[in-house]
């Protein structure tokens, strides 16, 4: 598996993308995109666990059922959830302009929206606009500025894996985050292509594998969106044999998703809002992988130990405490603790440590946590960022 | 039943309290007292859900068992949690020096300690002070004061509920709050003193009740601690016919305990770390209680509502999305939604407002939030407070 230099969802083969300024956010910028591939694909779909589901999420879900999609039309500034039945129609409204625009069918095209909650799509200024979607190559860096909110940086990667019948594939991504982003996605915006021929059955268990190591496990403020949405198209124009379950390609593929994924949900991490660096918190030794994720989560995502990093502060009795009040089981006399590998608890107990080495090593823009339970074989990582005053800033500030 | 004007943990007949300053606390001021009663008590507690419980809330839940005790000693400045089993042995021996000054048997002390985690307790200094500690019927504001940390303010109760063949009795409290408040209690002390007889296990029922809808009610930063305790003392000194389970006694001892409760829960949320408002949620129309409970704290709990608060911003869309998330059983397209009053939501759908009418009511010290599933019958309040820039700095700098 190698990474591909400036990568992003259109290098895989037969992709074209881009984007246009619509006037849907109200700071200005690119706010409308597509990203379409020459073929039709095979499709899947992850979508958001909140019970409020935005219009777009409806559509998305209606139509990726079929496996099949060549199209994805997306905007920021604007959610389109609790939108009600016209916000539906506004949803469909906004595929018929893309479909018009490829000459394809509207059930081809797939829809994410994100931006304010509870305003109506402006779907006026989209028609206007849709006809300057330029396309192209490269338009792959366009679509992925024009589906950012409060990001700070557009996430974009492609891998190219290599195996034995596979030849060269190439898997590409993009993503948004910075808000609202907690375990079980998100107003998380992920679109990945790929030019793999796959098996579709194949292809939404390897994502939904992928989304699980890596979105899943990604916390900026515990709180998700009605939109979060992570789409994977596949058109085969690599011209590889089909790739089944349960083969060497399989697992290549598996892997070469994953690491897409696991970059762009790392990004989105550490790239939070008013996040000035990355928690990376893995959980060793736990009983059953669900203790070792659901710990490794709460304390990723505990507001005190994100203030505690922002203000690099070893009180690592916050970290003890998220992870008593995770619901994971522990033997509090058997925990060990590490903060980039400086042992801070051994068997439940205070750990004499330089305190002047790991304020440093929390001054990092990476801060590795580690907290070994010594009950058994499993593992899992989490990633979050820490709470600045920014973030309030950020979000005190965010309609008005 | 009526509110005590100056009340506190000392009004009920037979109960004298007091403080003093160890050095415990790394800013000064009083940080050890001691609460106790001229005569035995019957006794209940309740305990933080955490999986790691100081030593203290251990040494508590050991001697509660027996429903008995008549004394109290607390400390601020050190939690003794995470310290193993010499925190344990520092709680025991933190008992004994109570129990020594008081000429009773550790048995009949009970301990709570708030601060760091971590660190052990400087059981030296406790040792060095506790004679300085001056018991008088005036002592409990001192006592009040001993177990601040971040708090701004002391909080500080007392009723009286008159009831048949109750004649008057008294029920005292004070409280802590300020951080890693969250429902299922919280770094939260909670003492409570009555001068009323009544039955040991109806007097626990009745210390569940007045949490579950108070105490357990509240959320400031989603951590809850290893140190959360409510505890409560009665010493029957009113000379009432002792209460028993069932009669109307038992109802209107209910309604005064869990008043007393609901003002120490309400001081609590809405002087969290960094506040500068009450949020108050009320869940109506669920199709179950624990829908209503969870929903209302979902909402109170959610840091983009949090901070949208504090912005004065009615972005209401973060209430709806918090909403969909929190797991409560709903029907998007009947929900109604209203910010002190003003109708924001209607039947799922935008429904016009006036902004500045809504900004103002946000700005307000308490901002009532209210949300109608419309659906069943249940209801349920929960209070939090807004999430401000100060919050930040206040978690990034504890210890250091």
């Amino acid at each position: 598996m190698k990474s591909i230099p400036g990568g992003t969802v259109t290098s895989p083969k037969g992709y074209v993308a881009g984007a246009t300024s619509a006037g849907l956010k109200t700071k200005g910028g690119l706010d409308l995109g597509i990203l379409y591939s020459e073929v039709p694909c095979v499709a899947a779909g992850l979508f958001t666990t909140n019970r409020v589901k935005a219009a777009p999420v409806l559509w998305c879900q209606k139509h990726i059922a079929a496996r099949r999609a060549r199209a994805i039309v997306a905007n920021a500034g604007c959610a389109n959830a609790c939108t009600g039945e016209r916000g539906f129609e506004d949803a469909a409204a906004m595929a018929n302009l893309a479909a018009k625009r490829l000459g394809i069918a509207p059930q081809e095209v797939l829809v994410a929206s994100t931006g304010v909650i509870g305003e109506r799509l402006p779907i006026g200024l989209i028609g206007a606009n849709m006809e300057k979607v330029a396309l192209s190559q490269e338009g792959g860096h366009a679509l992925a500025q024009a589906i950012m909110t409060t990001d700070t940086h557009q996430k974009e990667i492609a891998v190219a894996a290599e195996g034995s019948e596979l030849g060269e594939i190439i898997i590409g991504g993009i993503a948004k985050g910075a808000g609202m982003i907690h375990p079980n996605l998100a107003t998380l915006l992920c679109f990945l292509t790929t030019d793999a021929a796959i098996d579709a059955h194949l292809l939404e268990k390897a994502l939904g594998e992928a989304v699980d190591l890596s979105f899943n496990m990604i916390t900026i403020d515990g709180d998700n969106s009605p939109n979060d949405t992570v789409l994977i198209l596949a058109n085969g124009l690599a011209g590889n044999k089909t790739i089944e379950e349960g083969t060497k390609d399989a697992e290549a593929f598996q892997a070469a998703l994953t690491e897409v994924c696991t970059y762009l949900a790392r990004r989105i991490a550490g790239e939070g809002e008013g996040a000035t660096r990355l928690i990376e918190v893995t959980v060793d030794g736990a009983l059953t992988l669900a203790d070792a994720r659901l710990a490794a989560r709460t304390i990723a995502g505990s507001p005190l130990v994100k203030a505690a990093v922002h203000g690099c502060d070893p009180n690592w009795g916050r970290i003890i405490a998220a992870l008593g009040r995770s619901g994971a089981e522990i033997d509090e006399s058997r925990i060990d603790l590490f903060l980039n590998n400086i042992r801070l608890v051994a068997g439940g107990s205070p750990h004499p440590f330089d305190k002047d080495k790991v304020r440093a090593a929390m001054g990092r823009a990476e801060v590795p946590i580690r907290v070994c339970f010594n009950l058994g074989d499993y593992v899992a990582t989490a990633w979050g960022c820490d709470l600045s005053a920014e973030y309030v800033t950020i979000n005190s500030e965010y309609t008005t």
